[in-house]
């Protein structure tokens, strides 16, 4: 096979655990972490209950495991307020705030051709 | 909540199906597609044969499934030589070539901070 040899490759090790690509699928692949992504950016600062009820479809489970990841992550930060009853919010990290304009640009493609 | 509204939303409706990001994801999310597309991109022709030998872990099924809604999306382009045996080719198609330099993006992001 013809290699790509004169640019940048996509991917030097495919599906190797060194792909940034994968990387970032693996992190914020599949249709709820984007979502949530995206609830929060929209927003800046959304309280648990808030994106519970802005993502359709999504279990309380599916959603408090998901934060917790992308917490774990460096993702999204997670402030608790000891009020009563108890105040929990979360925004993007500011590394998060780098990644949403290359989203935007996936956006924009997926818009213009699929 | 306080809305980001001086800037473009990375999606308007969440979950909505004119959601650009949501149809990329659906489109190419999870990890076989995007290998795929990796391997077909750094070869620019690849062989069937090729590409299941490339990817680690992919069964038959998952590859012949996953190149044939790539070619029903116009993701991928696949052409056959009638000769014995028969040769199965794929390419990328023009506008898979738009999305490699975003998913390049992507790359570099996923190693910069994951």
């Amino acid at each position: 096979m013809k290699k790509n040899e004169n640019r940048e490759p996509l991917c030097d090790d495919i599906a190797g655990k060194d792909c940034g690509l994968k990387r970032v699928i693996d992190t914020v692949g599949g249709k709820w972490k984007i979502m949530i992504l995206c609830v929060i950016d929209r927003n800046e600062i959304v309280r648990y209950g808030e994106l519970r009820r802005s993502i359709h479809g999504i279990t309380n489970t599916m959603l408090a495991n998901s934060l917790k990841e992308l917490e774990a992550d460096g993702l999204v930060e997670r402030k608790q307020y000891d009020e009563m009853p108890v105040r929990v919010e979360y925004n993007l990290t500011e590394k998060t705030k780098t990644l949403i304009p290359i989203l935007l640009e996936l956006k924009k493609w997926g818009e213009g051709n699929l």
